[in-house]
This record gives structure tokens, sequence and C-alpha cells, in this order.
């Protein structure tokens, strides 16, 4: 891998190819898995040349950290964001869930690649960063449903639990939402927190 | 592949040691993908030569195949019979939630290789019969949901959703859930139906 060049015009073009690359790589990622995604298979999803992809990335296991970096880094900052403004814990957990679901239907790819390699990520030291981003994320959700619970807003016996049903709710539209179904994330969000909260008995 | 033996008790180990070989399939995909599995990768899991490994198995898309089968078609025969028995919806509900959550419990590296593999069998020809049975499930599954509200026990303005709520809620079990963990699967089963049902709002 160059280092970037340091020309604005130039450091803008970089970057913008570089996040192409990195885009190309969670799309083959997805398709064909990690493991089974050759060098050469990244070239042909990129255009590029091996030296060109070399120029961007410094191989598979760089590309599959940039693409789960890309994943974890967004979501993480809206999240502290969010979660930095006054709000009720029903405001914040549906302001959560709403920059969730958007970051999710516009990462569909890096979604399917985080899951995919799941297992390797909860195993190899060189992830420990993507590991530390997915638990800091699920600790600030986690901490929204204890507040709630405090405040007296919620009532549940088991928040672990219920924060667990709430990933695995989320995380599961990226496996079937489209960007121009029924739905958009924003509603399927807000529907999500109404059943979360409310329940579906008569 | 060779046709299984006749003799009985020949064809009861022949049986026995076919299952292994499924098991250590489903294991090696689900921990290297199934398009990073190589044939001595599953030589090597299954303790085999090429020859013995093929005696069991026509390669790697037939034992992929027989993974999958193992996930869904028990899992049918099963929903199938607590749906045949007279039951309320939320009664319906809970059995099938039950028994779903234990059959991901026991069969976690199938799980794991179906929500890795599922944008190719959503595509693939030759996984027709996989998908039928995915679809069979949650129509079965989507049923007792409208039949709760067509008796007035669910109230929902989308099944549809609800639906895909619960089953990223009970999918998502298979990442986490640990054998001598906190909860067992029952346990689990219940109390996501009790959140499904009646939310958590104080």
């Amino acid at each position: 891998m160059s280092s970037p060049p340091t020309r604005p015009v130039l450091r803008a073009r970089y970057e913008r190819r570089r996040a192409e690359v990195v885009a190309a790589a969670a799309r083959t990622f997805a398709q064909r898995g990690y493991h089974g995604t050759s060098i050469d298979d990244l070239i042909a999803a990129t255009g590029l040349t091996r030296g060109g992809l070399y120029h961007y990335m410094d191989g598979k296991e760089a590309l599959l950290i940039a693409v789960l970096d890309e994943l974890m880094d967004p979501l993480l900052a809206r999240t502290r964001a969010i979660l930095d403004g006054p709000a009720t814990p029903e405001d914040h957990l549906r302001a959560l869930t709403r920059a969730w679901l958007e970051h999710i239907a516009t990462h569909r790819d890096h979604m399917v690649v985080f899951n995919q390699e799941r297992r390797t990520l909860e195993r190899d030291p060189a992830w420990k960063h993507i590991r530390a981003a997915r638990r800091d994320f699920e600790r600030l959700l986690g901490g929204v449903l204890q507040r709630g619970v405090e405040a007296g807003a919620f009532r549940t016996t088991d928040p672990q639990l219920t924060l667990l049903a709430l990933l695995g709710m989320a995380n599961y539209t990226a496996q079937w939402y489209a960007p121009r179904g029924r739905l958009s994330a924003e509603q399927i969000a807000d529907r999500y927190v109404d059943l979360l909260l409310d329940g579906i008995r008569a």
C-alpha cells in the first residue's frame, strides 16, 4: 500500500477510489464469503490491476478490516452523538434504532460479511478493535434499556435477553430489506420499537 | 457415492457414519465458509480418505444440501405435528418457538451455514427444495400470527413485519446460545414469546 497523496485534489481522488475498492470488496465477500474470495476475484470486482489493488490496500485481510471498520465506526459515532443529547429512554431507543437501521440499509453487504465472519471475529487477535466496537455499541444500546428500567419507563426481568432480541431483529433486516420495498428503514425501526415496547397481545 | 448396504446391521452403521460426516461438514463449513472449504478440509475434518468420503457423499455441494436438509426437514415435520394439534394461537406460538429454539440449539453449525449461504440459496436452482422448506416454515409461523389476529388474541397492523422480527430474534440465537449458558433453549423461547406478546413498556 502506498502512502495517500498529500495534494488535496489528489488526496480526495485517492480517498474516493479507495472507498470504491472497499465497497467492491464488501460486495464480493458477501457473495463468495471471505475465505472463498481470491485476490483474482477482487481484481475482477474492482477493475484494477494487482498493482493497482495493492496501491489502495495491503491485501485481503486489510480489505476485510476496512469493510468492518466502515460498518462499525460511523454507527458508533452516530450512537454516541444521539446519546449525548438529552432525551427520554424511549426517545433514545427510537432515535438509535432509526440510525442503526438506516445504517444497515446502506451497508447490507457489510452486514452480510460481518455476520458471515462473526465466528472468526470472536477469536482472531487482529480483529480486537472490531470486537471492541461491537461490544461498545451493544453496551450503549443495553444502557438505554437499563436506564429505561431504572426510570420506570420499561419493565423487563432480563434486559440482556431484551438486548439480544433487539439485536436479532435489527441485524436480520440486512437479509431481507429492499431499498425499493414497502417500508423505509425508518418505518421498520419505528414499528420494531413499537413492537418491543407494546407487544402484540390484544 | 455407493448405494447404502441392505443388511440391517451394516445399514445402521452406514447411516451413523454418514450422519457423522454431515456433522463434520456442517462444522467445517461454519468455520471456513462453504466456498472456503476444500475437499482436503473435509477429508481432514472427517478423518476419511478421499474414497471414503465419496462413499458417503457425492462431493461438496451434496454435503451442503445434506446439512441444510438436516436443518429444515425435522424442523418442518415438528412444526406440522405441533400445528396439527388443537391449541390457542398463543399456545401454538409458544410450542412452535420452543421446538424451533431447541432445534437451533442442537444445530448451531447448521444455522451458521444456512445464514452464511443464504444469498446463494435464494438464487441457485439446485436448492429449490431448501428454499421451499424455508418458505413453508415461515408460512406456517406467519399463519399462527394471522389466526391470532383473526381470533382477536393478537393485534398487529403488520403481521409480516412481526414475523420478520420473530425470525430475526430466533435465528440470531445461533450466534450466541451456549449449551451451558444461563438460559435453556426453552427459557429463551418462553421469554421471547412473552416479549413479543407483552412488550417492555411499564
